[in-house]
């Protein structure tokens, strides 16, 4: 088996850039493979259009559900054959996501929501999590100052955004072996770096899941 | 509130012409609805999409995930606000749906198909629920002899459909309070009487949920 790390963060954390550098470090030693959801698999590609049309009126729960089916969907096709073949799986954004924006700011609750990830996943958590951990006015304003991308989830207010962050450091420390803290208010370079340290680390002696 | 029916059991066992016809009938006495999901909800409509479309390899926990989204929104857009203002809603299909096909046939497992469906559904369980049970041969041979409504589920072979029905069977035991079994194996206006005489009998005194 391969190796499956995540990475999360708030918007504008610099997720993208960051695994778009890591991965092109550990290309270099390591079979290496980049996703996100729904990474071109068709059916979860569908979902994510429904997902992302603006305008609908969504239930909170539906929303959830269709994440979750998207990222079955993605795992079973993508990520799980790739992790069979020994890769090292970067994949951008995961359970935690759903966990950090449903349960916690859309407030469905973070133990119902990981109910229906776990349907979803079954057995297959990450080895490892990058959480690039940042201000969240700060990571608005990244986007503000760079108008791609920009989506119904984008278009949430400053305090979603907050309880997002304040989701993901709840996780991070009940999840203090699998989930790493990177702080992302610097340099592309010097975060890179940093998440380098801990995936080399963890490539060398592994992930104490106790 | 208004009261909640929904209807249930393999192919060919004949829900639509009874639900139509079950429908009239109410309608003279109470404010009743018909329904199936998607039932015209855009967003279900869009997700009933996915789930239909022939030749996609879709993982059955994707599927069972789908359906319960589609199942929320309905139940969120259509259902509640016809039960809030006091109708009788018949639903062709709910939950059992998924227990009997997804847990039981597909053998995802019976209580994590439940798990998912209450995150869908939360505490809107039907207060009656119609099950039309047939031996699973002669359900597929009227289909066979009316090819209309023909789509992948349909397609399955002999042996899923013995399943589907053996997961009722096992739900009508687990619920016999909620679930009213119907033999279908009659001619339509027998099978809608022996239906209205629980219906009715349901909506003069209610059931026993205990």
């Amino acid at each position: 088996m391969g190796h499956f790390i995540t990475f999360e963060g708030p918007e504008g954390s610099g997720k993208t850039t960051v695994i778009s550098k890591v991965h092109e470090q550990l290309a270099k030693t390591y079979d290496t493979m980049a996703t996100r959801e729904p990474g071109g698999i068709a059916i979860s590609e569908s979902i994510r259009k429904i997902l992302l049309a603006e305008g609908n009126d969504m239930d909170p729960r539906t929303e959830a559900l269709l994440f979750a089916a998207a990222r079955r969907q993605h795992l079973i096709e993508k990520v799980l054959p790739a992790l069979e073949t020994g890769r090292v799986v970067l994949c951008d954004r995961f359970v935690d996501s759903s966990i950090a924006y449903q349960g916690f700011a859309r407030g469905i609750g973070t133990e119902e929501v990981m109910n229906i990830n776990r349907f979803a996943i079954e057995d297959h958590m990450p080895d490892l999590t990058i959480y690039l951990k940042l201000d969240p006015a700060v990571g608005l304003h990244r986007i503000e100052s760079n108008k791609r991308d920009h989506n119904r989830l984008d278009t949430e207010k400053i305090s979603f955004h907050k309880d997002v962050v304040l989701g993901y450091n709840e996780l991070s420390e009940n999840y203090p072996n699998r989930i790493k803290i990177v702080d992302a208010d610097q340099s592309p370079e010097k975060v890179t770096r940093d998440v380098m340290k801990i995936i080399n680390q963890y490539l060398e002696q592994g992930v104490d899941h106790s």
